[in-house]
């Protein structure tokens, strides 16, 4: 799938920076199987191209997202409409759309930012969590609506959502499915910072030019891997030695000279090491969970 | 175990919002073995009745709870005296009566806010952690105060106190054992609304009122066991197949047609389905792990 | 070892309390292979020696730590330069220095404060975080600068700092490199509280002192433990077995019986028990994962 084949996104790259945008303006980006899919290639495209340093994500028109397309009724909540009612869970058909793309989102090299410039309701609040920074418009909505249509939270909320937010405001907002505004979501840990609507875009490309133009690529993507999948241990001896590897093939690499060398220099660094050829070979170091 | 036998709590329903009051006023509520069997109890009658949508733990008198009653002495806090000093960890006797108490709470399927009126010490701090919401009189005190007593934390607060207050602010109240106010707690996240005796009580109906008004009990129920268990997950992956069970039987109930219909209407829901009998049938989904 | 031998760090004790001081002035205390040994050296006598309550770890000079001495390239980075190019995994030559300290720190059985006088960067900073309790002079600045370098986070930091901070936080600090300074990491909960320099030593000392004045030394130890190690865990139920053992070991011990007689006699309590003969049976409850 490319970029020109994508009709409910646009993706657009400039300076390495890739800028992903839910394009169903008329129908507030509301989310749907061909969404979700068109989402998982657009991350494919990302990871591949080593001309992208850091990714943003955000919505056309004056909403994110305003969740699951449920035009067509409560069925329309599984995104993909040949399931069946029996369930089989090793079936993708049976998966839940918006974990699919969560999970896509988990597994990215890039670091990503959620850029959110109006209403972020049900999937469209619970596909912020995985990204790294979420820097929301004061215009910004956010609503765990689940439990107020009769179903349950999704997108691997119930792992992301305490985690992010701690566990007594992730009840609050799931129990009650009360829609509230930016402050509320910045003052729990939701969003990292608030700024008016013609400051979302730039203070989004503002971070992303941080980091794409100081830091090496791989030890980018070795960090995010790293970070998120530390929060999910058990034990700092796992983190050890997964960190014991990274430093001593890392400290050997053409990007460890440079950026020892430009320090020592009090110059930038400029990192050889790409990303679609240069990662370690312990990459990835975990046995994907296998669904089912 | 009727509510009329209850002697050191009380429990009373009103439209649909159980109250559940430490009543052992003359000891500050002190914690005894038998308190605990009651609310064992009190919290296995609440799950059973589909009337009671959401549950108050309160104290009776100036006290929250003033700790484990040592007025005979360090084996008291040990809460069963039939214990004998040979451990044997798989004897309910030598099982941490807090810990017991705690796990109840965790396991149940309705939600439940504190409102904490007074001194919560011990095992009457302890046994917040694992309520969804805490709201605090300006008169509450809390003590985590084990260490003073040379004893050690309990009721499973290793497990929540750093999950909920971060682990160095765990580890302070712990090593110190200092007795500290509403607003230091406020403030380190162990409660999340500080107010004026006067408006405990209201404050936390009106809370309990919101979530009993707008949300499916069995959404509700399902979303409780989600995000608890979500927190201690280590890989999004099994919160993903969870959920996928959860979307996949839950958008096809009742609830959902409900839900939605009452969203597309703009009006009020009217959910059906019932935890005593529509939970679905991957309910439980978790092993137990089992004592010993 | 002995406190003697120490070259590149200082060891002193008084009225129970450890200041461990990094001592490289002139190199603003910038981290070796010989420094992390001493480290290791100190915690053991530490732990070895009842006479201490608590410690505190800071630096000499200007600087708390400067990062890894990389005065001799990037190889340095790895701080035992017997190293060979071929992973071993198995060989401790080519394990994180720097997450050997801290899994060190991690084992500790005493309170240790971290007062942080300078600049902390790179391992400076992520030496910190299995600290209990960080206390910052406003002259600190910190920076996870591994990204910058062309390297990766260590130190166990993948696991501590996202558990510390928040995940979105700890990305950024990790992806962009910046260095910061106190009140960024104040307000983002990587230290507890920010003081003038001249105060920065006298408060560490005073929440040392409350500690060692008033918790008895085998609950320390074991709280420490059971708070740290709580926060792995995936399920309360692994944490109330542990806490039933101490709970009932604790509760007939010496130190519960002067506990509670001194709480009911409203007298300061001197608990009897020693770190270094009386640990229960049951500690240590883990298997440490080896390595490998």
């Amino acid at each position: 799938m490319t970029a020109a084949a994508f009709e409910q996104i646009t993706l657009a790259v400039d300076q390495g920076v890739a800028t992903l945008t839910l394009y169903r303006p008329d129908k507030l980006n509301a989310f749907t199987t061909q969404m979700m899919h068109e989402m998982v290639a657009a991350f494919d495209a990302i990871d591949a191209d080593d001309a992208i340093r850091a990714v943003i994500v955000t919505g056309s028109g004056r909403a994110f997202c305003a969740g699951a397309d449920i035009s067509g009724g409560a069925a329309n909540f599984r995104v993909d409409a040949s399931a069946t009612s029996a369930p089989d869970y090793s079936d993708p058909a049976t998966r839940d759309g918006g974990g699919i793309l969560a999970l896509r989102i988990f597994q990215l090299k890039k670091p990503i930012i959620a850029a959110i410039n109006g209403p972020a309701i049900g999937i469209g609040a619970t596909m912020l969590l995985p990204t790294d920074l979420r820097i929301a418009s004061d215009t910004a909505r956010f609503g765990f609506v689940f439990a107020r249509r009769g179903i349950v939270p999704e997108a691997a909320s119930s792992y992301f959502l305490p985690r992010l937010v701690g566990i007594s405001r992730a009840l609050r907002w799931c129990y009650t499915g009360a829609v509230f505004g930016a402050d509320e979501a910045l003052a729990g840990g939701l969003v990292e910072q608030v700024v008016p609507p013609a400051d979302l875009l730039p203070t989004a490309q503002a971070l992303a030019r941080e980091i794409a133009d100081n830091a090496a690529p791989v030890s980018v993507a070795l960090t995010r891997q790293m970070l998120w999948r530390g929060l999910g241990m058990s034990d700092p001896m796992e983190a050890h030695r997964i960190e014991s590897r990274g430093i001593l093939t890392r400290s050997q690499s053409a990007d460890a000279h440079e950026g020892v060398a430009a320090f020592l220099e009090k110059r930038p660094a400029r990192f050889p090491d790409r990303v679609s050829a240069d990662m370690p070979d312990y990459f990835p170091w975990w046995d994907e969970t296998p669904y089912g």
